[in-house]
């Protein structure tokens, strides 16, 4: 993929960087195991390893590193997150979700195993990313591992990202308007990203109060992330997404774009992301990751 | 349904008591949403609230009961086990995997509601799972709670219960022998029986090496329960039951009952439950419920 603007080449390298990382993490968290739950940990590391962009660990790692966080910790971290995107992806391309055939350029899990094993494959990986969490080797204080498992689970449960799945499934039957399809997106997308930055902020013992610039930046990004990915829905190159593009378009959903027009939704979409990196002010150079990290966000594509 | 043998009063109290609390406790921590996400709470609470026996959180609160645990913490550990079996039942019954129609004498969710909401209303329960123990109110102490999860995270998937589902899908295409079945029950059902007591003395702040006991006495009924399941899917009632039986039969799986015969398999039950009555030597008359409940286990007829 190709990078455009400031600070390329440091997003480009940590991009690369944490890739690998979660890649080895998801190794060493899945051995195969020697009965017939093999099928069940193949399916769990077809998913979970190689083929994503890893932005919500590279939100944990470069949120964690502004406060000098152990850079194991961030990894385990982002990737118990990162395991939580992978299952909710899985089971959102099962035939009687978006009953999608490609993701990452290669079959969906469903399509390359069964959905029987798509399903437990997700359940597992959604399992797998509170055994993670709970781990001591996560931290070694436990206030800090409760309060990442308590960010990351209501962050992906009804009041997150499930919750903004049923509206989006709604969505086929009802017209929403553009506040109704932020509230979507801001549950749909926006919760794991802004847990990902706010999961940094936690390693680095950032109390709640201190964390308010932090959220603004995740809140921004989430809604551009999202404004961003209707945009390349409409506009973008299958083979470059490496999965179906204009579903919405053919089941009628409203998106940011239909809603606001394309050139009016980038317009948006570039605004936030101004607006974002504005939030990181009180940071110097130490948050120049987490600045091309928001660029890159409505800059990317796929 | 009816309670024979020793303690049966102190049985039924108890398991009467314990469904009103979970009850009580989902509606609680499932209120309806202002928003399209009703359909999804509506089916969680369709699931969550009333129909289960409630073994697991007994279990949990039983265990807790021997240590002096404050009442609310028990129920809501409890129900954290149970809201992750609900959602694994909820997956289970989908048409993907054992496509049943009836559970607890009702229509399954996905009848009930579709199948796509029964996929994210399985995940919604298992994310509250972790949101529940997470949260000071379940405990004060971070160490208890971040122990509670990781019990119950390991117990529910790849190494507890979803690698246990998976190992049973594959029994379909595969003979397993008694040692596989036993290993397949342990890890399918055992696992988060196991983890309920566990779970109990946790709360109780008993250190690891102070729960052998408890252990052998949760890893005996486990295997006792699963038994019983398979007795009651021979012999059973259909009307009792709540939901169709005989189908692994009708699949060729094998199971306790098809390899050691009904006769030999309720011996087995039977000697499984005084031995693991035999483990709570060391606890007084504290202990009869988790007594009576591990009798109830293998005499209960749904």
């Amino acid at each position: 993929m190709e990078l455009v603007g400031t600070n390329s080449n440091l997003l480009a390298d940590a991009l690369g960087h944490i890739q690998r990382e979660i890649d080895a993490a998801f190794d060493a968290f899945l051995p195969m195991p020697g009965d017939t739950r093999a099928r069940l940990v193949e399916a769990m590391r077809y998913a979970a390893i190689g083929g994503g962009k890893r932005v919500r660990p590279l939100l944990v790692a470069a949120t964690a590193e502004l406060y000098g966080v152990d850079r194991d910790a961030a990894v385990r971290a982002g990737c118990a997150v990162e395991a939580i995107h992978v299952y909710s992806l899985i089971h959102d391309d099962l035939p009687c979700m978006d009953d999608d055939d490609m993701r990452h350029g290669k079959p969906t899990v469903h399509k390359q195993f069964d959905d029987a094993t798509a399903v437990l494959a997700g359940d597992c990986l959604h399992a797998l990313a509170f055994e993670i969490l709970a781990d001591p080797a996560t931290s070694g204080d436990p206030f800090v591992r409760t309060e990442l498992i308590q960010t990351l689970a209501t962050a992906s449960g009804k009041d997150g990202m499930a919750g903004g799945q049923m509206m989006d499934i709604v969505a086929e039957e009802q017209d929403y308007d553009l506040h109704t399809i932020t509230r979507l997106q801001q549950l749909k997308t926006g919760a794991l990203l802004a847990a990902s930055v706010e999961m940094g902020a936690i390693l680095g013992r950032i109390a709640p109060e201190g964390r308010g610039h932090l959220r603004a930046y995740a809140r921004d990004i989430g809604l551009a992330f999202q404004i961003a990915d209707d945009l390349l829905d409409h506009e973008g190159d299958e083979a470059k997404a490496g999965k179906a593009l204009r579903k919405d378009e053919g089941q009628g959903k409203q998106t940011f774009v239909s809603l606001m027009g394309a050139d009016k939704a980038r317009e948006q979409a570039h605004a936030l992301v101004d607006q974002a990196i504005g939030h990181l002010g009180t940071h110097g150079s130490e948050a120049n990751l987490l600045r091309a990290l928001a660029r890159f966000i409505v800059e990317r594509d796929r």
